[in-house]
């Protein structure tokens, strides 16, 4: 059987991008991609009106350096995320407008949101970059949930409201669902908890004209035949001179394979010989979150005129967390929001109508009568995606990290493990994926001999069942 | 193509005791087991001097009225567990033996345990069986570990010590790993801590002659064609007037299908149409715990004569629990004893050689020189099949049950979910598995037509590929 020199699993940001170096490097590549598109958890929509939303993830930031050096190489555009006016936050019944750093809380509780914040951006900060285990102080910071933490710290019930409201815009899950490790780990992969929350200056401060799945697109196009959709990948065997890809459909053999699909989706494979149980008990516990996205469209972005930058955090409702959203030509205005952790496994046994009407109720409170009349709606259940089964990105639970947390991203033989989840830096966001995906590759440039560009063409040997 | 009534992954009690219940209802069934063996995470082995011992599941106990049912109706023999003489307590250097309900505990520290174990019990009682998610303060005992209970509710370190090391004896996992809630709801499908903990009169109070697994291959014999080895189950594909169970070599298919794996090996098939979210979800989040099981077999049991029943709680040690798991003819003498929880992650990388010295250096401490000379040790690690990926069984996070839980056992459509893991009563036992069986073999009863036995012959009709 005819080879390739790399296989790889998952055309997502992460396996496009450890293909397109090692492609460039001159190695064969085969991306096995389950679904019939690329992109992974970006995903490209319209409203009716024509104009393009991102479906999964959409923004960029500030010392996210890999992807904003793709996305220049690739020829996209960036905008700034709108952000001019005051913010809301609905808590006990009241819609609060704000412009300072108080988030719109009572004096007390905003002082003592404060303290916590700043006590995290120092234990985060404190975190060993990439080895958490390592960091002082692991098994104690590890055993114990972010929510213990949150109640052992702090009496002040809008405080603890406030985080546990935090907690699912950052994780799409629950507080208690994390161990404190983890969400250290997580902030500090990401500067700090400041960028991982701020507009401008932080996470969410730019945008792609026309969507971020454009990433994806065309490092798919420059790949050409070297992606293979409509891949369901099944086994993986390893043996001394190789290792066989098998998928619903075919078989593609190669020198080392690299797996670049969430954690609990990469232990759905077979793989034989079967892997060491740290790997495999890593799998078992690194559940993804859960979020419905909602791209909500009207004729304008009408809250601009009454001052405000669309920003709304509710400590009430399930739609708990609004941006605007609209087109880099405001063409007409856009109003993103996420069901997220607890509000997105409840919504989940709702109605695409009962769904749709909490939405238009939230955005009602949080800008007046104007909301009510949406031109569409669009939502995006990624818990529901057999490919995906949930986002933002895998989290470990008290006790995980410090126990498996070497088995994340260390190869197992000819497997190397790529995704946002296994990223040092951004952990969990587009750029840590992008990472992943070239420290994947780099793994394997360290063990194949280099070729030069060009001196072996990019042929894909696929035997067909 | 022709079918049979009811498809069945995976042999073990579950799987047996649905198909047995179906097949004597005059049901057409199929078992698929990927090993080659049925049994599951029961299996027979053999000291070297050919005294049988078993490597999985062994102990049954008053009130585990299903299994204790099965080996009657299936011929086998039961004895009781030995349990003369003084238990051991190994703590802070000092081996103490007790005949009490000290656990050989400083007075202080006894005194500690019992407060919060009749605090545990009397939560425990609280819960609602088989629904936990249902009980009064749910969500509150969700959403903390039991570690954070522990550490909540005594300061003393030595009770603290010694709930860390029951818990694993228990689960094979660590306190902060699961949730206080899950803790109870075990607890209360078990009857009581009292009884999960004890030998008489408790879940290891009687033995089977020759080994737990004659249960299943007994069943097995009875059920003859209908059972196929190495039948790898990878995709269940549901339509309007079926269910098609393909595995690696062939496809099967059925009315109904009844999933009898444990829940991180059920996330791993491939369903069309894929689950329901937190279906799914729950698989994502239900990993098996961890650990290696050692038989130690000597001349005789030595340690009798000295006055003990074999039955130590080492609170220093990795080689936590040990108990007296001599033959029933007391033929050779045979000490059994678990790597448990963060102790067999940290065992798993270990050497063979390294283990059998931590296991004798151990069992010389607890027992003195005549433990330095065994016949042989035979070792099992649950944690490094593939086809079980762990023991005794699944364990919820914080947050799981209250968010998850209804989906434990729920059909989905022609699916049905079996296993220790989805039983209300003796949850993660033998005795559980058998009941869960039972239940799943009943919901499919009450939809197809009744019919007699031996009206319908058992008629397997598998196309090969």
């Amino acid at each position: 059987m005819d080879t390739v020199d790399v296989a790889v699993v998952g055309a997502g940001l992460a396996g496009l991008s450890a293909a397109r170096r090692l492609s460039a490097a001159g190695h064969t590549v085969q991306v096995l991609e389950a679904r019939s598109r690329v992109g992974g958890r970006t995903l490209g929509g319209f409203l009716s009106n024509g104009v393009p939303v991102e479906m999964g993830g959409q923004w960029i930031g500030p010392t996210q350096q890999e992807v904003l050096d793709l996305i220049d190489e690739l020829g996209l555009q960036t905008f700034p995320t709108f952000d001019n006016g005051s913010a809301t936050t609905v808590f006990d019944g009241k819609v609060v407008r704000y412009d300072d750093e108080t988030f719109g809380l009572p004096l007390e509780s905003a002082s003592e949101v404060g303290r916590l914040w700043e006590q995290l951006e120092a234990m985060a900060a404190a975190v060993t970059s990439g080895s958490p285990w390592e960091s002082r102080d692991a098994a104690v910071l590890d055993r114990q949930t972010l929510d213990a933490w949150l109640v052992a710290n702090t009496r002040d019930s809008i405080a603890r409201r406030f985080f546990r409201l935090l907690v699912p815009a950052l994780f799409s899950a629950e507080s208690p669902e994390l161990s404190l490790l983890h969400f250290l780990f997580y902030v500090n992969s990401g500067t700090s908890l400041a960028t991982l929350v701020a507009t401008t200056g932080g996470a969410q401060e730019t945008r792609v004209v026309g969507g971020t799945h454009q990433i994806s697109e065309r490092m798919a196009e420059d790949l050409g035949d070297a992606v293979r959709l409509d891949a369901v990948v099944r086994t993986i065997r390893q043996d001394e001179n190789g290792v066989t890809v098998e998928f619903e459909g075919g078989s593609v053999r190669a020198q080392q394979v690299i797996v670049a699909v969430p954690q609990t989706l990469a232990g759905r494979i077979r793989y034989l010989p079967p892997l060491p149980a740290l790997r495999d008990g890593l799998t078992q516990q690194m559940p993804a979150g859960s979020v419905i996205k909602f791209q909500v469209g009207y004729d304008s972005p009408f809250w601009r005129k009454d001052g405000l930058n669309g920003f709304v955090l509710s400590l009430d409702d399930e739609f708990s967390v609004v941006l605007d959203n609209s087109p880099h030509d405001s063409s007409c205005g856009v109003l993103v929001g996420f069901l997220e952790g607890a509000h997105a496994r409840v919504a989940n046994r709702k109605t695409a109508e009962e769904r749709r009407e909490l939405i238009v109720t939230a955005l009602v409170k949080y800008f007046g009568p104007k909301a009510a009349h949406p031109f569409d709606i669009v939502e995006q259940d990624w818990t529901a995606e057999e490919f995906t089964r949930g986002c933002y990105g895998g989290r470990l639970a008290a006790g995980v990290w410090t126990q498996y947390g070497t088995a994340l991203a260390e190869p197992v033989g000819r497997i190397h493990w790529a995704g946002a989840e296994t990223a040092d830096t951004w952990n969990g966001y587009m750029d840590g994926a992008i990472r992943s995906g070239h420290r994947a590759a780099d793994e394997i440039l360290t063990t194949l001999p280099w070729k030069t560009s060009g001196a072996s063409p990019v042929e894909t040997e696929i035997r067909e069942r």
